[in-house]
């Protein structure tokens, strides 16, 4: 008997209680695992996450976690031939295990990037400005996003047994969200591996990732209204666990990413012979192609302008009948198997249907070439391309989830936007053309249906990653049969782990909750420059009022000489009087920022290293020949950086004119030295 | 018999078929109207909305939408005195109506004002930063957020029957989707009234905004996945709208705001005799008898340290001694009746199961003094004050919709925080105190359960708008059991009406779909100054490339000398040789600044008005001396504003040097001129 696989939950490996069901290999159909939850404790599971895992990943800053991500990532990276080696018997060549697994690392290590440069070294997040809501300024409001106290529960689909848990896993990890990964049983051993190299690594902190191999028992009842559920999969199961009891009690976050009829348009002006018809075709034999079509992303619905529909039938099938089928491990072999047999009689079901409406014009869902390989025993499929009725219902519902695409005719862009809703929501669609005006015209048009556009033509197609690739910087979910679901997105995949709570208070207590000063709150002004403390002794808060210095005409013009910006508003005192905004000559926007920075710089060599940029630049008031100008500039944000000499300070600079008015307000951005360097004091990448 | 509601659907009032149900005046409980949704085609009236409400309000910019919603509040506010006498049929006082009905109209014009200042003034929204997608920069995304092409059901609760239609309407609204609203019945004749006033405005295009008067019938069956569902309520008829077969299968996107024991915690500083102190019985009092506490934000639970309860529960009782209640047409009355007879008896049994866990310490539920009223008839009952036993299930789970609340003791920060997750998702809370650490603590200790918490104390108690109201900038909702939405919270309220789509393209394509200026994507360099331009002429893309200029050690020191600006990175060639970023004596940035824009300035009068701000400046690399600086300046977004002589238009600034290199990118915002101003040609609020 087949070894059976362990689950990794409550800080153990366990090994369930009875024999478990056979999992074959997808090529030569060999038992190579079976699979049980028998036993587990899922309640207590839960409670390990919760009690264990949460505090562990909540006490770290998102910095902290990132650089984890990040080391995890690299491990991964380091084992990644493991992997290969087992993702061969789920069916896959070994571009399609390069898919899942260097993909599901890219991953980690794109979060790890964006935790470091869009995050603060802090543990929760601040969202959006602060709102006034009061007019005298003492009662202001402001969003704070915290982790939730629960699980993020993911179940995912079969196809996907490395990126799958991995895409999930990162925006959880980094809001500070413990995992349980409940993989799909017929690829699970896979999963198995990779959490064994997780767990081996030791990097993560216990409980912060826990793995079920097996059926999820009793686990959605332990659900509470902390806890997420993140599922990947058919449409049936993910109706089934949205209406889940505990689920709608508990009001659970509940995401689903599910079937989708994806789209691929060929524009009008992409003729045959045009390198954006060719890039069409390789794209539609691609997406039927890579891990045998069983891609959530792939392209269902090929819409093609009437009169290049033999072309592109012409051409697709001509790069599909040289497409090798086979043994994986045959490296001629372009296509493998599918994940299982099961799944091989659900996909010639769908076919079935298809053909119904429409017509096959290229494969035989019952016959198949293959090599080094059993065609029966493995599951085999030909890629099948038909020639859809776009009037009919089926080529927009129903799913083959195999190597099989319908190109459906369009006659005009209007008609194919109305096809294009007729799919009820996708996860991904592509545009091929090198009209903007059509991309933009669909693009807007299909937009309310699609989680994801690709506009391809010869300018990006070197650079593009393709149709059927979720980006962790963008988001990966669609509407309705899609499931209703986002997933990464940048920082917006954290987010969806966190609580987002508008805190009202006064300035003060905002500043304390933040940690970020607010306007209208306590200025410190010490007897130290500010610019002379590190980063370890700065406080926000800390101030430096300097001034005034007065704005005279000579100033004004010897400034517009100097620089050259001699603009009207500030030299020709009979246009300034004409422009509806000022009414006489005012001194120009950057002499009122260079005289400020002239006020409130200490010159002498000190921890400030730099003034990298500025922020929310905004002149509020003109500056006219006589103001005197003071600045105020206040310490904001500190964001020390781990592994750097140095941190971030952000500073509140506010220019005001002798009756107290602000002439200026904006952000100064600078590089400030800690007193002890980190013993790896090294700039990031 | 009492006239019978009508509803306004599929663009006129509808009659129901049958006499319907009679509603009666909660405070005599004479019958004043019947209700019935009898004969109403929901299939018909939702297709309305999408084929005729959806584009009507699709085709104009968030600029247009939010004129109409200004517009719309000052209609709604010139006529308040029509919903105010309405109103006190419900069992409203006068107070209770304007929190009502002018907070629903405060609503409208902060939803107003946002949509000019925060949106662009186009048709969608252009959602975060483009994101790269390849290091050629061939590739890169942006994610779109376009409406929905649905209409957003809105189901909504009994105790704000003004506030609760408007405050979702704005945004949906806003967002460029239609409206139906469907009132909950016992105050629905007070939302019949509104939607009378808006309709016979004529200011909402026909179809976007329909009102149900009665049952839903089969319209959740009719929903497709562009539709939304947010509903207001119990948790029970949430659980049945979340797992409508339709709702599930078509992934129709719901929001549902339920049940929720929120808390008010006095801090351990606020001893008796404190200001705080005083501010949280008075909080307590107010929301117990607003609304005859009829408020899903009421406090439910007063969390005060033990040694102060008695205190607590004594100048609580004091105050609701004094609450005189009955007839709100009174005006001594201080406290109504509860929406119907229905309500009181719910109440009773909630009460009842409280007192089961705990003990009553003011209030007979079951005998109330009114005044001009009979306590029979009308739907009146005392205020109800217990102390509870925070160890037990009750008070954290039982929500007596009425004046009741429960006074629990803590006796440390920790137990607080513990507590307060009993009660498994909340609206809102407060933390009144003076102690920014303790605010801090209980805050984000608590943040997970919360969709908004209050910090109160003596500096914002004046300006401060209670713990109980919801505020249009500030997010409205709570996880777990207040159902785990988000309502409002400014644009992210509008928003959560459109789909989010990642868009892949390259930059010319992406800005083609934008109409924003993406870095590299052509750049038009014509013979005209591009400050030479009206608003009108000007193209995004339009360039000035200009330079190069030479900076000169002399230009340097001159400007240190000049604006006093002489830090050592300038000025001190030691010094500025062992700044690890620098290595040797730079430029100011703001020299570099200033002399771009003497580069690219066109210094003739002209349409370019002012200058009146910078966004994103960053320093990238430092100038040296005898470096020569290029600007190119070009044309990224430009907002024309419709009741104004001029608009914005930002900039693309990228200052290079002799090599190519970019030393300094930043967007430059001006105000330029309309050729033609508009007739009423204002500036805006």
């Amino acid at each position: 008997m087949a070894p059976v696989l362990r689950s990794y939950v409550s800080g153990g490996w366990h090994r369930p209680t009875g024999e478990g069901r056979p999992l074959h290999d997808a090529v030569t159909g060999a038992e190579i695992a079976r699979i049980s939850s028998a036993g587990i404790d899922f309640a207590a599971a839960l409670e390990h996450g919760r009690r264990v895992g949460g505090p562990a990943v909540r006490e770290l800053t998102f910095h902290q976690r990132a650089a984890l991500l990040k080391a995890l990532g690299q491990h991964l990276r380091e084992h990644r031939e493991r992997l290969y080696a087992v993702s061969a018997q789920t069916g896959a060549t070994l571009g399609d295990s390069r898919f899942d697994v260097d993909g599901g690392i890219g991953v980690l290590l794109a979060y790890a990037s964006k935790g470091r440069r869009e995050l603060p070294n802090d543990t929760f997040y601040v969202d959006g400005a602060v709102e006034p809501l009061g007019r005298g300024g003492t009662f202001v409001g402001q969003h704070v996003c915290t982790p939730l106290h629960g699980v993020a529960v993911q179940i995912n689909a079969f196809n996907f047994p490395v990126w799958g848990p991995l895409e999930k896993l990162a925006p959880a990890f980094l809001a500070g969200v413990p995992t349980l990964i409940k993989p799909a049983s017929p690829t699970a051993f896979l999963t198995a591996e990779l959490v064994e190299l997780i767990v081996g690594s030791g990097l993560l902190p216990e409980g912060s990732l826990q793995f079920v191999a097996g059926g999820t028992g009793d686990l959605l009842d332990q659900l509470t209204e902390q806890d997420l559920v993140s599922f990947t999969g058919s449409a049936s199961t993910a109706a089934k666990l949205r209406t889940h009891p505990t689920v709608v009690q508990r009001a659970v976050r509940f995401t689903a990413e599910a079937d989708s009829l994806n789209l691929s348009v060929l524009g009008p002006d992409a003729a045959p012979g045009s390198a954006e018809f060719e890039l069409f075709v390789k794209g539609v034999v691609t997406e039927m192609t890579v891990k045998a079509g069983q891609k959530c992303t792939a392209i269902r619905r090929a819409f093609v302008p009437g009169q290049h529909v033999d072309a592109v039938v012409e051409a697709v099938a001509a790069r599909l009948a040289r497409t090798t089928i086979g043994n994986p491990a045959n490296e001629g072999v372009r296509m493998g198997a599918l994940a299982s047999l099961e799944q091989r009689e659900e996909v010639r079901r769908s076919v079935k249907a298809l053909a119904d409406a429409g017509r096959i014009v290229f494969g035989d869902p019952e016959k198949v070439d293959v090599v080094d390989a059993d065609p029966e025993r493995g599951a085999f499929i030909s890629p099948i391309l038909l020639v859809g009725e776009p009037e009919r219902a089926e080529p927009h519902e129903v799913e083959a989830f195999g190597p099989v695409s319908t190109v459906l005719p369009y006659t005009s862009t209007e008609q194919l936007i109305d096809y294009a809703a007729r799919g009820q929501g996708s996860l991904a669609g592509s545009i091929v053309t090198a009209d903007p005006a059509f991309a933009r015209q669909v693009v807007l048009g299909v937009a309310p249906w699609h989680g994801r556009l690709l506009v391809l033509n010869e300018k990006d197609a070197k650079e593009s990653t393709g149709h059927g690739s979720p980006l962790p910087a963008l988001v990966h979910g669609g509407p309705g049969r899609a499931g209703g679901g986002e997933e990464m997105g940048g920082i917006r995949g954290v987010l969806h782990h966190m609580q987002r709570t508008a805190v009202q208070a006064d300035p003060d207590t905002l500043t304390a909750i933040t940690g970020r000063w607010v306007r209208g709150s306590q200025r410190t002004v010490t007897d130290v420059h500010p610019f002379r403390k590190h980063l370890e002794e700065l406080r926000v808060g800390d101030t430096i009022v300097a001034g005034p210095r007065r704005v005279t005409q000579e100033d004004v013009e010897h400034f517009a000489e100097f620089t050259g910006d001699t603009f009207y508003a500030h030299m020709d005192a009979d246009a300034a009087a004409a422009n509806p905004l000022f009414g006489e000559r005012v001194a120009h926007g950057y002499l009122v920022v260079s005289l400020a920075a002239g006020l409130f710089v200490d010159p002498d060599p000190g921890p400030v290293l730099a003034n990298f940029g500025v922020d929310d630049l905004r002149f509020l008031t003109p500056v006219r020949f006589g103001d005197e100008l003071t600045v105020t500039l206040t310490c904001k944000q500190l964001t020390p950086r781990d592994t750097a000499a140095y941190g971030e300070v952000r500073w509140d600079a506010d220019v005001t004119r002798q009756d107290g008015e602000s002439v200026a307000r904006y952000d100064v951005l600078t590089l400030v030295a800690k007193k002890s360097a980190p013993k790896s004091a090294q700039e990031e990448g």
